[in-house]
């Protein structure tokens, strides 16, 4: 009882205290001008250099970069529906330029001749029918491919569909070709250019670095070991550095990552100075969880026939869409202080 | 005065005084090792752990993000133009794919049959005229539509202005339908699929949720309350989100912003990592400051005719560009050491 | 030597000393109080105000932002090929539609009239042949425009090269057209509208700013000294003040920046938070590393003859990248404590 207590009492006696340094004063004239000096210097330092000196620049430290690609190949297919047929840089790149990015087409489903006209509906739950009571005129479902026109009609021997208002013969819902249709791809090259600049310290630089002439660069494929400075990819190699079969993924689609990453020191030479290349897929490849895998769209090209009516080529383009992601850390000792 | 005087004085020898605390030193051998242990140890952490293990990793701390988008949806638009017509997903996104955005085209101003020929300029201030010497032959104005021959021709039973080598006829300068065209739109779905992964971590996330299977899929809809895991969102659902009119927005068009956020904290069951999504609509609605509202831009559809002329559908089209942001942040107790 | 060891000695003294401020305690229990206190109002300071109610916003500090580019003006050009020919925005700009970024084409190679079709391959080291021995059927070189057939035949006169399947006639390999052919682009101007929006202030601004009016919109030029608030830019304007030449940039083209900077102070007036604009050229001009120089494309237009055989026009593209850069620096003094 006396225990707890005292306990009690020296917990409260020191929680009530209050500790401070015993502190040492000295009056001398000398010692106190030295003591102000010293403080008045790191003032100085703070305000004016620190925050004066360089807080104009602190949102120019952002590196800034421009990235341009070209495809290069050749891809030949064979199908009844087109025949023998040859693929160019300017069929399968769509759009044909963007910031950043590339799609190369390696898979398509392709429906011709297509007009503004009636047909019936592709069979499915929904749109099966046995008379026009089954179907309701003006009625448009998502999952659908036109306006129903209350009519019901043949589709194959066996079934009937509600028809439709619509882009005519509709698109079989089918799955896409494998082995890809433009397999060729894998041996298309890309050439991407990657301009930096930083603007706080005038610092510019290009992946095509200097030595690099005109010869050089009509021949040469990067190769990790024995082109490692060579800004000329080929699909195929760049698929393989990130662990995955090119084959596969152009059956479906994806997403790549290449990521451009320059580390520099600007108190070294120059010529160190020199980009690292990495690929990586971005998209979902998890084989437990791969509902909707892949990437694809649908795009059309549109003809006038001689009656001046409207026909188009409906594609369901599946490829692969390399972004381009530049990181870049460039340090110099002289302004290294200014991140204290 | 003396009073000011002591002041002073008393001033003065505060300034020149230096205070420094009383130390107390302990010469022991046992306490001095602890003392120089423990700052050895505090050293080896900063050096060792903070500067060298973690240095590397720095600027892999950016969370790289995939995201594809896929449009379904039927519109049907009826004019004297045109007729009846079905619009779907390859009319109506343009270009057919882009890096983390997608356009929809939900209104339009169509200009059928232009050929490159001569025509009269629209009337505006600068192209009337009253006879061939109001009109100088090479003339091309910002705000014309070509290049003028130095004629001055009949425009309308009043009008008469200078005749233009240009794409024609013209394309009328009136404002867009109201209703939208594709008023339909507004039932449109978007699936939008991204997968987000930090290389530091080896952490891979996907907002299509591992329980998520492919019938869901088909037919469900994004809704905060009852559907918040659902990928799929329909347009208006997300217009509304912002708390803006689907059908007003259509009319001219505008940006909307779909944000993706990520906040996952890998110390917790990785099934507590999902995706937020919040949409803001981005491009200016202030009514009083409404100069130049909306976003619609000019293409052209090109064919040839019989005799190998060049032909094309000049389209203005409005509609709503949808811009992906994801947002990521990843925490991890191990690693947070690192950022003291 | 008895000084080294007495130096020895005191360093070793000196190793294991521990030193520790002498510490005063008061043991009042007003003192104490008053100290608990303070204390008591800092730690709730750091847990409420910086931990929970700022926490929140941290990764909403991003600033968002929307970029929609409308570019105007007309271009003439006559060549053997295609004549007297006018050139207006649904021509010119590549895609019709980008997320910050915009495509002004400014010279062009064009090829008519291209079907699937046989043709001699274009003379280059590896096409050349005497006999058919020299061809090798179903060879595709990455460098080459087709699949060869295994023949050998005339493509001129005096060469003869291996047949190739290909879109024939093919695209000869020259350089582009000096000057350029879209000369006019450096007349075109282009109107940027952008909106920006910090969710954490609530704040909107846009580059259009309040007093700007239709009429004023209507008919400005930006010109850093007597419009710099003026939202359209002459493209030559833009190039010029890169310090580059337009004419010159146009024959290669190139990759433009054009960075609009917001440093806004929510504590001023609403009317001094304005953009500024500056212009950069992006991509490389060293003169001595130029292999690669400027920023091309192909593309083509598709038609389908009388036949129903599809024709295409190639067109290699050269011309002028716009990327369009907003950064955001917003300060506001009231919320400046959560920094700390």
């Amino acid at each position: 009882m006396m225990k707890t207590r005292g306990c009690c009492a020296s917990i409260c006696q020191c929680f009530f205290e209050y500790s401070t340094p015993k502190i040492l004063v000295i009056r001398s004239f000398k010692v106190g001008t030295l003591n102000r000096i010293t403080q008045a210097l790191v003032i100085a330092y703070v305000i004016g250099y620190v925050c004066v000196l360089n807080k104009g620049y602190q949102d120019m430290d952002a590196v800034l970069s421009s990235v341009t690609t070209k495809v290069k190949g050749i891809a030949l297919t064979n199908t009844s529906d087109l025949g023998l047929r040859i693929w160019d840089v300017a069929d399968y790149v769509i759009p044909p330029q963007e910031e950043n990015s590339f799609f190369v087409l390696t898979n398509l489903l392709i429906t011709l001749n297509q007009t503004q006209s009636h047909c019936p509906e592709v069979p499915k739950t929904g749109f099966d029918c046995t008379s026009d009571r089954d179907c309701k005129a003006g009625s448009r479902d998502t999952r659908g491919n036109g306006v129903q026109t209350g009519k019901c009609v043949k589709y194959s021997a066996v079934d009937k569909t509600c028809e439709v208002l619509a882009w005519c013969p509709l698109e079989l819902d089918k799955e896409p070709p494998n082995p890809p249709m433009l397999a060729d791809a894998e041996n298309f090259t890309v050439l991407i250019k990657n301009s930096i600049r930083y603007p706080k310290f005038n610092f510019n630089k290009r992946n095509i670095l200097p030595y690099v002439n005109k010869t050089y660069l009509e021949q040469c494929v990067f190769n990790r070991i024995t082109d490692p400075d060579c800004p000329i990819f080929r699909l195929k190699d760049m698929v393989t550095e990130a662990n995955e079969d090119f084959q596969t993924m152009a059956v479906h689609g994806g997403v790549m990552g290449v990521q451009i990453r320059w580390e520099c020191d600007l108190d070294m030479p120059s010529s160190w100075c020199v980009p690292r290349y990495t690929f990586r897929r971005l998209d979902n490849k998890d084989p437990v969880n791969n509902v909707a895998p892949g990437y694809n769209f649908r795009f059309a090209k549109y003809y006038k026939n001689g009656n001046n009516e409207e026909t188009r080529t409906l594609i369901k383009g599946f490829g692969i869409r390399f972004d381009v992601m530049v990181f870049g850390q460039v340090s110099f000792h002289r302004n290294n202080l200014s991140h204290f």
